[in-house]
């Protein structure tokens, strides 16, 4: 029985896929500060012209560059993989697949979207990229990515992270970027924070603010700044991803996939692996599509599609989106890449239109999917994966009850390897989980109420 | 151009390569305390028969069962690429291929015989193993692979780095091994320690005493001890790292390969790449093989062809090898898997009939090597590994001054990002390195002088 299946580079996918073309409804368009739809120019100081112009794009397909193909090669096609042997513990009658993107130099999908990016920028003759990072893992890919097409690299961390995660500023110091540890001294926004907090913690939202000032403050014009999720080139970038799963599918004989699975913080990596099924999906396939996120961060499950900035600090314009309130801080969950309080336009979008079963679920249930996993299938996985090998297990449980010789493939988003600390507080027992109380999330929606809405009657579903 | 190669599963390798059948000279036996040969009986509590019937024996070609063959292959075979982005940084005319170890879940060469040893034990009827682990590098591979075939796991850390790098007891831990620092109070040679040194830092000689004593003092008897490197029958499964490599090099139309580098600490994963071109070399084709060593470490570039113990507490048999003496204490570097006073009877053999040629670099030149390799290649290695591209560097140079389009083949024997302290140490000007002076070294050897003597006459080259 084949287990593993690889691609031949003439093989490899020639062509991104664009979900926005295929969507039942228009997508609603960002907008500025004023209410109104901002134009490509008002992102030009952030943004290079030619990402802007895929991020607002309606073609379906978008040809990937030849140079871009030869960086994704370097470590792609990533290998798809039958769990047997947790099929096997778990005696269910479904096929597990899983599409491993752990195998990435940095670990994880994020280098999917950084080196197209990078390209991108290097094209529009930027020389230095800025951003900020949280747990690490989109500073790294982007620090990995502006080394090998040759830019400079600045990443913004939060000061806590900095401070307790050493190993993830040196990974991107071996690469060549700078990591420096945010709020700084190196912009107004850092100084201002420094002023009246001293010995602040930091935040991603300051970060975005730091990484965003110190592209758009560069009077040489040569430095922009890069996001690793929630935008729609950002997704573009990651359905390489399901585009390579669906030919290793085929090639293993798999002609139906009914459930498909990934974790969503900002939606990248599920996004990803889905938006080529959702494609089928709204031409009339039944298919069963789960993101999967944290309970204590329930941005799909619970909270409203409307307008809100994608930061706390209120830079970014306002998004289209499911979010739980850009003041909304998740509780300190290992899974640090789902403590996001906004969810990508384009999957926001899409659980309007019906076409996704979000599904949240605790970290402890998580942690346990996870140890599974590692002991059967032999990987450790990032504390983010383990949401979807959670909802994976539940859903082979299903198809062993419902006796359903079910397929579902689900994906694996990164390895664990840098993010072993919750795996030794989980063993330990001292995890414990967040429920939101209605209360605090009521909270929280207050700050949207006063933004722009998002049209209700758009499509009659909101 | 083409610049990674895979392999489809029908063309995995069918058995391993051994050595020994190959060498000019018969290899010369392991001896007992008493002097004379040890018997297979004799290492019948401490290893499985299956195991110890591999490590005596003389085939040439040894089948891979293909339960194995199912273990291997759920991240074998691992990609071989070339570094154009490395040739290009250096202007060599010199082709680099290198072959991707770090694929592996656990990040290294290491599961190669981890999978192997826990398949053979429980195929013997054990149901427990255990180890020692130094950094944690082989400790991880055991987990792992007694997770696969299950086995009861158990790995003696040394207390240092069991205090230092908690990520990787985590690790062993989330396969379901156990970890525990030693010395421990969990066996007598712990306990006469402790007794002793109550806040002794434990070294990898204690460690090993501890493990064999685990094994062998258990009275159910299905508990075996697992080795890591050094002996014959880790370097026959290893092979198959060279024996993928040279299907993938006529994959791809290299007819030939001038040069064959590894780093070399106890010499498996130098040995694995190698052997296969080693053979090439016994049957006249002239071919260049370079194990590299730490400079702090001599062992192959400066110690004798000598009898000695594998471990400091002389535990073991005597193995024919070079050795600095089992006394000999290296210097802090952070290539942990480089740190061993001896080197594998077959990879020293072999080096005395002349078939290798050893060399000796220093940490930070090392380092240096390794972070021009991230920046271009994009991976960032391990610190053992940074010896074997350190070495590359050296020759595609070399290559550049003679003006020779050599091809070169170095082993990346494992990814970095569980051992950043030192790269972090590096960037920040704190590494230094150490030489190791003459009178230290005769010192250090005074340890072997009492013991048997390899006959210097066998061959008429030592």
């Amino acid at each position: 029985m084949q287990v593993k299946v690889f691609l031949n580079e003439d093989e490899f996918p020639k062509q991104w896929y664009n979900l926005a073309a295929d969507l039942p409804s228009p997508m609603l368009p960002p907008l500025g500060p004023d209410g109104n739809p901002i134009t490509p120019d008002m992102l030009a100081p952030v943004f290079p012209m030619n990402l802007i112009e895929q991020e607002l794009s309606q073609e379906r397909w978008i040809d990937i560059p030849e140079e871009i193909k030869a960086l994704l090669y370097r470590w792609r096609p990533t290998p798809l993989h039958r769990a047997i042997h947790l099929e096997k513990a778990l005696g269910t009658p479904a096929k597990i697949y899983y599409k491993n993107e752990s195998v990435s130099p940095p670990g994880s999908h994020k280098p999917n979207t950084a080196v197209a990016q990078a390209w991108y920028n290097k094209q529009f003759g930027i020389e230095k990229l800025t951003t900020e990072t949280g747990a690490g893992q989109w500073g790294s890919a982007l620090a990995f990515a502006c080394a090998l097409v040759g830019l400079e690299c600045k990443v913004f961390m939060v000061r806590i992270s900095f401070d307790q995660k050493p190993f993830r500023k040196a990974m991107m110091q071996a690469w060549g970027a700078t990591c420096i540890a945010s709020p700084s001294n190196q912009t107004q926004a850092g100084q201002d924070i420094l002023k009246r907090i001293p010995d602040t913690p930091g935040s991603l939202g300051i970060a975005i603010s730091e990484a965003v000032e110190a592209a758009v403050s560069d009077k040489t014009g040569k430095t922009r700044y890069a996001l690793g999720s929630v935008l729609n080139h950002v997704m573009l970038h990651q359905t390489i991803i399901g585009l390579e799963a669906k030919k290793q599918l085929k090639k293993i004989g798999e002609k139906k996939v009914d459930v498909i699975i990934g974790c969503a913080g900002g939606g990248s990596n599920f996004a990803g692996l889905a938006f080529p099924f959702v494609a089928d999906k709204i031409s009339g396939k039944d298919i069963t599509i789960i993101p999967v996120e944290p309970t204590s961060c329930p941005t799909m499950t619970r909270a409203p599609f409307a307008y809100d900035h994608g930061d706390t600090a209120k830079m970014t314009p306002l998004l289209p989106m499911h979010s739980l309130g850009h003041n909304f801080i998740p509780p300190p969950i290992h899974a640090g890449g789902l403590r996001y309080h906004g969810m990508a336009p384009l999957v926001s979008q899409a659980i309007v239109e019906g076409l996704l079963t979000p599904q949240a679920l605790h970290q402890t249930e998580c942690y346990a999917a996870a140890l599974l996993f590692a002991k059967t299938e032999g990987i450790i996985c990032a504390p983010e994966t383990s949401h979807a090998i959670a909802a994976t297990i539940q859903e082979a449980q299903k198809a062993k009850e419902e006796g359903k010789k079910k397929v579902i493939l689900f994906n694996l988003s990164g390895h664990g390897l840098m993010d072993l600390t919750g795996y030794d507080n989980y063993l330990a027992g001292k995890l414990i989980d967040y429920p939101l109380p209605e209360e605090d999330l009521q909270k929280s929606l207050e700050s949207i109420k006063d933004l722009p809405q998002a049209p209700a009657n758009k499509t009659g579903k909101w």
